[in-house]
């Protein structure tokens, strides 16, 4: 996740306070760069906010009006502070620093094409080709942060700082999010709304797809268009990822799982005594669907907040009794009770057959288990860690077979259809003027990008990707860190 | 929060985990003691259960069949790794070790009499006092534990390690739960069932008040009982501070929270649009309250679990903004709507005041506050870290003077007949052949244990405390450690 | 080694410098005790002084006038935080704080006294003996300081910080030394005297066997004698242990090394064409061994100052290949000459049988060992961690076979006539007056004090103990630290 | 410092007991990296070998059969981990590692013209311009290595580990000392004898001023001139650098410090009681010149060596009252005497001016100052950080006002002549077959390469550098890193 602020004097502060909203797109590492015209102090931590931007730390950013800050959930690059972002660079023209979520597919073959021109590369970052395009380019940074941009393909969100200004981009397809906003009557970007909100601030729109956007203490600059959109937006960010307080191009990430909970109910109902949803992400879902059916929605399961990076693992013996210390069933709720389980999405099934198990042995008579989205049958490309192809239970298995192997007396998926319904905007969105072709608008629209026609990417569930995929994602997972 | 097993080769890791489940009773730091006939290991640190206890800790506690632990939740003495427990004593008859959850209320006296007359103190912890007790009479281990625990007064469950035993007490009123159970065979005690039943074991019944157990690998002695029973359980553990999925003296915690609410609605219904809670511990006394109405109830307020230890505070520029980290209102869902907000108890009222500001921002045209508890009247001396009776809101003005400083449309709280109603036993409760006379049937109770006739202690609501009370809760506090 | 000072504002940061000087006294931990009339500071750290008391942790101590300190040498007792000292305690009459240098013969059966009497023991160190002594006497502090000493064997240095004043003590014999000083008109207390040049001061005079002063702000009270003094004052201390730069008793270390290798030319000569020391504590001797026969003295053994508690072992085939990481040996002085080498002492015999082969190697055609003090064949038990008897080659080789067995040409020790010779006073003691009744002349003198009538402890090289030794050193260091 | 080795199965390991040996020459950072003919594996860690190497770092190189590695002392650049070394990269042919002792006098100017081509700098270190250089060339690493090192001036040894082989560099006036040795049969390199004798090797020859060599398992290449050679090695490393028991170039270090004392001596005798030297670097220095003017010798300083990175300040109150840890005056030599007080030399007088001052206050009737090498009048810009031109008391003041300055009753220099005359080789020195021209006998020696007629670089004392110097020293010191 990444957000970005422009002129007030605290700008390091504001960062920080946007990335603690955002810390859910990124638990790994995290960091600020900030500057003016002539300076840029950065720092970056492993581990989550509160570690690793500690007040010191932002000590040298006081008085810089510029920032830019980072969460990181690696997709790629080994998970060590060489990987941290922002990631900052001396460039001929100034010393610059670039925050990057998402993934650039053709990052490979760039950097490839960049270490035979004698380019040295320090990290197994994608950001890192991004700085070595730039680098190689001449004019000023803008100008050549534009060119650099236009060679990559993927899905992604950026913010560069360069000496007086930070450069805001959206891939062309808007696969992932980025959104403006004003605090206190400065300009910041944001990978979701929820950071803005939390500053206190107004979101004014969503960046289009293929938008630059300059950010200065003077205000934004009018929007420029790397290239042309191909909107195909990521769905899994409202399924799954984004927080519910979140607006996305217009469409609530709480009211959107709603109504995929309803609409579950309507495709897949369930003839039970009560309706559960595995905490804390389906519990919308799992009360739409109750509330559509009439049905008693309860807690059925009590979520632990405090496992984290300082886990503790059950021991081989432990694991064997059956020690789960993550989700407990709350047995005065399952006990003799017909259960609906309800969960936001299906990816290895190993979680949903673990809590099946568990409310069985709870004393639940029936376990009937619903998914507010459809199969996932295809990996991501586009920075949203699902699993290798390999992995993925629906990939195999079709219903009736994935039901037997979780173990429940019925199973459910959400249709594509109904997904796509699910998330109509609740306000209309706001990409500035004219810059939105919207669903199907796009004249360029051609094999390779699928979905585009609906607007929304749903590879994951369909296997077809909005840009071209030359490497398959399995590979570069497995690529060793040097 | 104590957990204690005897038999198992693991014992310590089982006691680490059990104390994973019980990491909302203490926060501040953690420690286990193990040993067998012979020898006693112990480690303490400071924090979360993962933090203070890494496994390297545990290597030599490997094969000690007996371990106790505890989590901390500081309610006198400084936060310190000395003050950590389980602590341990080197007595003329052995090394033992002592865990302990609770308050001694006659603690500074009986410190000062042990001092005069020749004892050393190293900590600032009642705990403390239980082992220099011990040490001045004679005979075996037991019988001194046994004379020491008579001596005390307050509301406490003790887990004590000693060569070859481990002895668990429960105060004579049950103010601080302790339930029994077994593992795989061997005996364990908890001051929640929620550790049990996360080992998988099987919760056999609640220590009696005033009763003293033996575990050993061979078994469990019969019950003992050190004083007369006067029942005064804290109906706090059931309105706020268990986990859910605990059932305490035959009451299941969540069941009782949403009788809570159904019983609120009824006294203190409201024409609102939505039932929302504050998350987490609210939100099923919040779906009560609605359900009873037959009111939409919904996720009103986004909770971020990142927030620990690693806290970052805002700024004191971005509080006058409103940056508020921890909860935010979802405006999707509170917008143009009459809201029904639910909380389970009033302490300070600081964060009710905070949230229906935030509610009111974000839209919302009317805040109708519901408090699914009494007013909080009076300073807990028993453990429960409510504050000081300066700080009660409810000390000093009445029911609308409160809902005019909280800035709400209309306040009700659960009145103390409907609470006690709510603690109605969902299941007999188990506390041993003849063990718990029952409500009012101790012919001993007298002018000092006023709610003793109930069963429950519900002190600070009422000021009516079960045992003496001769030293203020605020003067404790305020002791500097040195 | 201990150190106090009563009187300035900067009180615990004087202790602090004054441990620097001392720090060859103890490397394993140090602490600070600070008070005036009514309030006690301390803290204790592993390691260095440097490591163990930063600046932050002398904060809190800021213009209290008192203060005591100490560096940790273990003899007895595990090396963790818990033995780190000065030891604070709470007694009735009020906190102090003990430092203690030295070992004490009885404390096993005084601590199993204690303990049947209800003591109870946090720590494994001698010095909380001395807190349950005073706490279970009564009467002012300073009389139960006296009190708790009087029941003391063994040889001590105490520091002990109370209200309003600091004590010290020396045992009896004067087998730990304490020098008494003022720097900037406040008295001060030390085990050695560079520690009081160190902060500027001048050295009053030496603590006598047996005396207890108190220092406050306001002076230093007259002496008063605890016990008898019998003067058996450790030789060790000149041969090896005590700075160069420090007096004691009237005796330069510096010159007394130099007047050992004197006389020990004049008992051994060697027909040699260089003279070399083992670094650093021999080259004195070696010098003043060359001197003393016109043989020219070099630099022969290069060592290396990094090597510390972070120190890199060189694996075992390393070991076997000769890497040898403390000591070098400068070949283009030891190449085709005949050498003699000095050492201090002879303990074990493996350095120096590890040095002579190093030297062979590097091209010596000759070595001849000579030790400026006789073989050591018993163990120490007033604070010298010398070896355990078991390990001490002198306790079972002659001459002939030592020689033999670290390959030396010859081999030397200076006889214990010449020892005491050179130990003759440079300036005369200064111990107050009366206090020190000199050699030979306490009418007590009987069986167990041995070489007491030479006014030195030469136990070490003679078995001849000036106390009653009950238990064996060896058991004590076994004795496994629960 | 740096340290190779090829062949070995712990080659990582032997190289971190050759740092060890090489710690005098950088106690700020050190790294290791190891590799084979596909793999690469490095460690960097602040602070001493012991601290930045743990075992757990040398892991990963187990059994791989090339290592090199570096203590860094910072001459250019921050001091932080980025900047420590051997420094990774990723070129289009290979992963290689680069480990640089001394100082590139041209590494601005490279800079800027790679950056203004495209390179991106990660690090202030001089290193990453020869990594740049070769990036940009094309063909094997070994030749693209001499193509950069071909574009470096000033004084540098050079360790590169590429895939499969070593190669190490010395600059073409042999300004850093670079020695060639073997142990167990493998090749190694390192900066100073003494770390190939730590590891039991043998010291086989120096390498050559502007030579290449390659270091593999199977042996080592024959060598190949980068550069034609201009000697000009660098005096100081004789006088102060070096450790003692290293021989440079065919110079034993401690012999010519003696030499340096006794010629000493010869052209400033003294009329004293007793000669000491400050420790450690300058007691042989002072034993030279006391043999030489037959007066007596002795220790008068104690050196403390506890004082590291944890040193403690004594405070400003401290200091006025002549608080100092590093050395302490021996009052019993001292005290009443004429001294003569030998240091190696004289940088910026302010630890001369100390002593004397001490020297006095101990006792000291006269105190006449002899330095062992000429006055330091000129920066150094090969890699010895002395200070800049104007903290340089001899670049402003003459003998008579130093004198005055350091308040000693004489002063006297060793002139250079003297200073070569101390550096005759004690060995013949080995450069291989015809590498060495030899003093004087480069046809190419003009005007820039000033004392390269002596075959020694004494610019410190002389002012005349033997490479251009574009950038003065005082600039690059200056130069704050981003």
């Amino acid at each position: 996740g990444i957000m970005a602020i422009a002129g007030p004097a605290d700008a390091a502060e504001q960062v920080r306070i946007g990335l603690f909203a955002l810390q859910h797109r990124g638990e790994e590492s995290a960091g600020i760069a900030a500057g003016n015209d002539t300076t840029l102090h950065e720092h970056r931590g492993m581990g989550l906010v509160g570690e690793a931007l500690p007040d010191h730390a932002l000590e040298p950013m006081r008085s810089l009006p510029l920032a830019i800050g980072h969460v990181r959930y690696s997709t790629t690059g080994a998970s060590t502070i060489t990987n941290a972002q922002p990631l900052p660079f001396n460039l001929a023209g100034g010393r610059i620093a670039i925050a990057h979520n998402g993934n650039i597919t053709n990052a490979v073959a760039l950097r490839q094409r960049l270490e035979a021109d004698g380019a040295i590369f320090q990290t197994e970052s994608d950001t890192e080709v991004i700085a070595h395009l730039m680098a190689r380019l001449s004019g000023p940074l803008e100008r050549r942060l534009r060119g650099a941009v236009r060679a990559l393909e993927g899905g992604f969100a950026l913010a560069v700082l360069t000496p007086g200004a930070i450069h805001v981009v959206r891939d062309r397809h808007g696969l992932r999010p980025l959104v403006l906003g004003r605090v206190g009557g400065h300009w910041c970007a944001a990978s979701e709304s929820c950071a803005i909100s939390m500053l206190g601030g107004s979101v004014e729109r969503d960046a289009g797809p293929g938008e630059l956007l300059t950010l200065t203490p003077g205000g934004m600059q009018p929007r420029s268009r790397i290239a042309r959109p191909r909107p195909a937006r990521c769905s899994f960010e409202h399924i799954y990822f984004a927080r519910p307080d979140s607006v996305i191009d217009g469409v609530s990430v709480h009211l959107a799982r709603k109504r995929m909970g309803a609409r579950l109910w309507a495709e897949h109902p369930a003839d039970v005594d009560v309706v559960i949803g595995v905490p804390d992400s389906s519990l919308v879902a799992a009360h739409g669907y109750a509330a559509a059916g009439g049905v008693p929605w309860d807690t059925g399961l009590v979520k632990s907040h405090y496992i984290g990076r300082t886990f503790i693992q059950p021991s081989a013996a432990q694991r064997q009794r059956g020690v789960e210390l993550k989700l407990a069933p709350l047995a005065a709720v399952i006990d003799g009770r017909r259960v609906a389980l309800v969960d936001d999405s299906l990816v290895r099934g190993t979680t949903a057959r673990r809590i099946v198990a568990q409310l069985r042995e709870a004393g639940a008579t029936e376990v009937h288990l619903r998914i507010a989205s459809p199969p996932v049958t295809s990996s991501c490309h586009y920075g949203i860690a699902t699993s290798r192809r390999s992995e993925l239970i629906a990939a195999d298995l079709d219903v009736p077979e994935i039901c037997e192997h979780v173990g429940a007396d019925s199973l459910g998926f959400l249709s594509e259809a109904a997904l796509l319904a699910a998330l109509e905007p609740d306000v209309p969105a706001r990409h500035g003027p004219g810059s939105d072709p919207g669903p199907g608008s796009d004249p360029d629209t051609g094999r390779e990008d699928g979905d585009a026609s609906s607007g929304w990417c749903n590879a994951c569930f369909t296997g077809r990707y909005p840009t071209p995929i030359a490497e398959p994602a399995e590979r570069r997972e497995q690529g060793a860190p040097a």
